[in-house]
């Protein structure tokens, strides 16, 4: 089975709800049976790389509400992120545009990191004192190689902007296609979704429903003629 | 969609098979949204790696039949693998234990050159004079070198006879499970099935049905309140 995960690094949501999810994916009977995908979303995708600020007044400006308020609302997020055993920073943290990282996610992704990608930028992001909202690459050249990938090759990839860049487009327009408005969006088996950081009884059920009705195959144009090796040898057709 | 092809290096058929169902995606209309993931499936198991001998006489005694007849029949393959543009030596072939293979293509997959891997074998034993049955590791070494992958990390994997050795048989569990017994064996987005190197056509008209009928995402625990980010900002829900 299949799990597609639609996130944002500047979502905290997708940090809190990634978290739940791994606590039902760590008690489900067949988790070594699931494989899971980190699919692209950006929140703010029109964002010029150099607009960074603060979280606390960008909030503010959004909803209309003072700063204390939006102080409250990070306040609340964090105290649920803690509930969920992950550290998170109510003070201080910046937003800006996640494409790079995005980019350099699925770049990880070819080399069989993109999982432990995602985890250093949240922990970065929502946890530590190293925002990845910088002008020049270093920060996320840093991260990168701490999920053991090479530093030139990264710093390739950051330099051109047309790098991995139709792999993010593609998986936001899958997310429009599957009917993902927000995120965390968490798809599995292209058959059942499940929108936004429910809680961890709620992927439970998910993954106990997705596995349950997993469909038999249904065999297109079988034939026992088929062209096809078994361990009793290979069959000729008659045709050829 | 997602495309899984169990095969293995060792059959003629999954080398032909793997050619028309190429040429039906190359004609897809949606091809770049498929993704094709290869899995493993040996047609000889129990082999072990220094049992190595020549294709004609082993597939004469498995059938009961004369070398004659099983040069005839290697002769037929070869003729289906030109129609398909492929090169086929009919002549000089090895055959033997391809479970080492199948643990490099699981280690190669991690650094996202599994495709290119699985070609270069099958190129190597069906097309060139390079045997991929060897007492010793060079051969695979040189060949998983061309896919672009370290020599040195290669000759770790298959230093250790446990490296990668439960993915395999991960893959060949799943094979049993979704009832193929012979390969090539084409699964599309776990809802479809062929068996065998059939013809492009029936691989266009596998992708077009499993392409349309995709089922629209059902989703769970559909919530106005659920936790999430979007491009207006995120949702606080009451709980918490």
């Amino acid at each position: 089975m299949r799990v597609e995960i639609w996130s944002d690094i500047a979502c905290p949501w997708c940090y809190v709800g990634k978290a739940r999810f791994e606590k039902a994916l760590a008690a489900f009977p067949h988790k070594g049976e699931v494989e899971v995908v980190h699919r692209s979303f950006e929140l703010d995708p029109g964002r010029s790389k150099s607009d960074i600020g603060p979280v606390v007044p960008m909030i503010a400006k959004k909803y209309g509400i003072s700063e204390a308020q939006a102080q409250a609302a990070e306040d609340n997020v964090g105290a649920q992120a803690e509930a969920e055993g992950l550290e998170y920073r109510t003070r201080g943290r910046d937003h800006g545009s996640t494409f790079d990282m995005h980019r350099v996610l699925h770049f990880a992704k070819e080399h069989g990191k993109q999982g432990e990608l995602f985890q250093i930028f949240y922990r970065a992001n929502f946890a530590e004192e190293r925002s990845v909202y910088t002008e020049g690459d270093e920060r996320l050249v840093e991260l990168t190689v701490e999920a053991g990938l090479d530093a030139d090759a990264v710093r390739k990839v950051l330099a051109d902007p047309d790098a991995y860049a139709d792999a993010v487009r593609e998986d936001e327009r899958e997310a429009a296609e599957l009917g993902a408005t927000g995120v965390p969006f968490f798809v599995l088996d292209r058959k059942y979704g499940v929108s936004g950081a429910q809680p961890a009884e709620v992927f439970a059920q998910a993954l106990t429903q997705a596995w349950g009705e997993r469909p038999p195959l249904k065999l297109i144009a079988q034939d026992d003629d088929a062209a096809a090796c078994g361990p009793d040898g290979c069959a000729v057709p008659p045709r050829g």
